[in-house]
């Protein structure tokens, strides 16, 4: 056993009491008043890259929460990793079906839950963990580090495009490093080489302008609760499919090769029907359930609210009705060209005497890279070590806008190395991560550093530069 | 001028004081936070019922709120009224669009604002004035008079059906009156001869177990949200109709002269999209504004939840979705028949990968009575003496369920005199009453206790009572 992995289990009650700590402030960025709280997450790991061995450690103001940016340069020869993560969490709401506080972390059964515990507080400490263990172990690391923790990323991160724009060089790198995707199962170490990409819409339908009894005036005038639906309705037919016109045009079509290696995965439709506690699964036709959630856009209605709400009956024909939706996309559609085309087909079908306006909430584009780059296989040679299992090469449903643009602004790959499972409720009551992930993510991490700093040594490292 | 009046409009001040005071409290029938408030309206009403000089008052528990019964029966030989009201009041939620307090009533040009003014404090309160100065000014009353005054006519009036069923004796009587619809327009004395009856539904379609992560698992599960918008969307065509089958089988059609006495009246489509605040009307195909609201059933969404409604964008598929939705009814359609086929068509229609729980929230019948009756004809003479102008006769879009209950349980007509107009805001923000039509209202009912107590005198009351 390498040394560095001893210091890292003998540092298990350390990290664990640090993640703790991270995870009890409510740094959800998408509500105002949680503003502070954003902040002092910020702070908290501006402090602990400090602490863990950075040189350079910066709070970077944005017009709204800061970005963290933390460097070792000490490795000299060595190619770059860049680390980039998110210390902001989602929502707790409905907080009424969380068994116990979403910020009072509790550890129970080998698992931490809390908002933030795998999304993803618990992914990217795990490489500043195993950077600190590095430093700790030996006054060095095996690679030049750079660490990008923002505090935005699920509100579409709108300020670190331009902060990465304008810090190119301070960025430059060999490979940017990222967990914030799951493993396809518990112990099966994931290399994701695919995410889907983001178009969110908020829509506002309304009719008349002020409620109305809905005796007086039900009949005579529109419901704007009505026209929602239909036009919310008309948006997808019952095969699944969306029928906005043009919605699928760039949509890349599966390969044979990449449908056969879906297939050979050990997935199970009645696993996953187990996991989300549905009585069946759903999906557009034709598609197997990863195909559905790794390689076809959708769209879903994330929140609908108009009229009366509250207990019993009103008799009420609301003055508006409102709704967010979302598209997941896959390359190569395009968020602000499918955002346009469903707005002006939602504006299409509107009844003439309603009155639709829609605003674009977010967007990222979807990506996918290929699956033999060095830092690629690196980075399975470090999971194979860590996890004792093959690593197996995955796509994934959910969004990550910054792999994109990682890959537009600073020309190097993304290798995303999720920790997290697909049962870790993520955006949902009771998140966890399970604590075998998140040390074992710490060993993995460390292997990595070791696996590409072994690379610079012989010149492979700069052979995955030259290969951009 | 007759005494009584001279008498009514010394009283204004008095009476409009009273009616303040009322409205004053907050009698929101539906929310059980409200349950005290509303006893204690009830309260004042049986206190202001004794010092009118109803002789026997009583204060009726019910498992929810009170139904207040008064009576005076000195007009030996004369007929018996049986005034109907409700002291509870619609909810007052969306608060933030009131222009002042909804339960410190405001005076201003001629008009009183409060939740409940029109709806129904000012309309009973008119009869009890007019009773009152009847009383004050010559120590009886034309006829005899009973009170029927409850606290959950905007819950449906669960418990109203079984007190008229247990009292049917103690409530006999020879008509009905209730004023709690609108006059044709400000200034149009109206007597109302058919109401629209009511079928409230709420519906919960529920997909997962618990909310999910729109990218790790959007395209694999049902969205309910998008379950539930397909299936409300369902529930009407294009043209307006309702497309649950069978829902017109009972539906009456309009005889050409009631088609034309509509056509007749005073009734301007600009007016009434003005009136609405709306681009454009909206409704069925083949129908005048006033057969839609008057003779036609609707569909109307009244409420719609789920999913993250708060600021900004959650991607999330929410594990649970919600409408209420309401038919309003016209003869002879008949609510439980049509919540059954409504509740049938929508677990028809529903995707089987959601569980759908339908609830029935309430109903009532619509209702149609014939123009000719002496009753009716008495309240007609006493509109005109009191508002200068010939009573129209005219329908209502509303539902009133009582008024079928009554003519079924006690075998007698209802008058339908409103004091009301179609501009008071009923059940939305801002509601108010005419003080003019409040304080003619209170001559009115004092000429119409004149006119059917000379009817009485002359036989002609009996008649009334024979004639059914």
């Amino acid at each position: 056993m390498s040394t560095v992995v001893k210091h890292i289990r003998a540092a298990r009650k350390a990290h664990l009491a640090q993640f703790s700590e991270l995870l009890s402030i409510p740094s959800v960025s998408t509500d105002s008043r949680h503003a502070k709280d954003v902040r002092r997450a910020g702070d908290w790991v501006r402090r602990k890259l400090k602490q863990a061995g950075c040189t350079r450690v910066e709070l970077h103001d944005t017009p709204r929460h800061p970005i963290v940016y933390g460097e070792w340069l000490g490795a000299s020869g060595a190619p770059t990793i860049l680390v980039y993560g998110h210390y902001d969490v989602q929502p707790v709401d409905p907080l009424e079906l969380w068994d116990h506080a979403p910020f009072d972390p509790l550890v129970k059964n080998g698992r931490i839950y809390a908002r933030g515990a795998s999304d993803n507080k618990g992914q990217f400490l795990a490489h500043v963990n195993a950077f600190e263990s590095h430093m700790r172990d030996n006054g060095s690391c095996p690679v030049n580090i750079k660490f990008l923790i923002e505090g935005e990323e699920e509100i579409g991160s709108p300020n670190l495009d331009s902060f990465i724009a304008e810090n190119r060089k301070r960025l430059a790198c060999d490979a940017v490093v990222v967990s914030d995707t799951a493993m396809f199962g518990a112990g099966i170490p994931s290399i994701c080489y695919g995410l889907r990409g983001l178009a969110y819409l908020e829509i506002h339908v309304r009719g008349t302008d002020r409620d109305l009894h809905s005796g007086t005036f039900g009949g005579s005038v529109i419901n704007p609760a009505n026209a929602l639906v239909e036009m919310l309705a008309a948006l997808k037919n019952n095969r699944g499919r969306v029928s906005v016109p043009g919605f699928y045009d760039k949509v890349r079509r599966l390969r044979p090769a990449e449908r056969r290696a879906f297939a050979a995965l050990p997935h199970s439709d009645r696993r996953w029907k187990r996991e989300v506690g549905a009585p069946q699964l759903y999906g557009e036709a034709g598609y197997s359930t990863l195909e559905r959630i790794w390689a076809r856009p959708t769209l879903d209605v994330n929140g609908i609210w108009g009229g009366f709400t509250g207990e019993g009956a009103k008799t009420v024909i609301p003055a508006e009705a409102s709704a967010k939706i979302s598209m997941r996309l896959v390359p190569d559609q395009r968020p602000k060209e499918i955002a346009r085309k469903v707005t002006a087909h939602l504006k299409r079908i509107a009844p003439l005497s309603v009155k639709v306006t829609v605003r674009e909430l977010h967007g990222g584009d979807a990506w996918i890279t290929p699956t033999d780059h060095p830092a690629m296989q690196a980075a399975a040679r470090a999971l194979r070590r860590a996890f004792g299992r093959k690593a197996v090469m995955v796509r994934e449903g959910g969004s990550i806008p910054i792999v994109a643009e990682f890959e537009r602004r600073l020309k190097v790959p993304t290798v995303l190395m999720g920790l997290g499972l697909n049962d870790d409720n993520l955006h949902a009551p009771n998140e966890k991560m399970e604590l075998n992930n998140f040390y074992r993510g710490i060993e993995a991490s460390a292997f990595l550093m070791e696996e590409l700093g072994n690379a610079g040594g012989d010149g492979r490292g700069s052979r995955a530069t030259e290969r951009r």
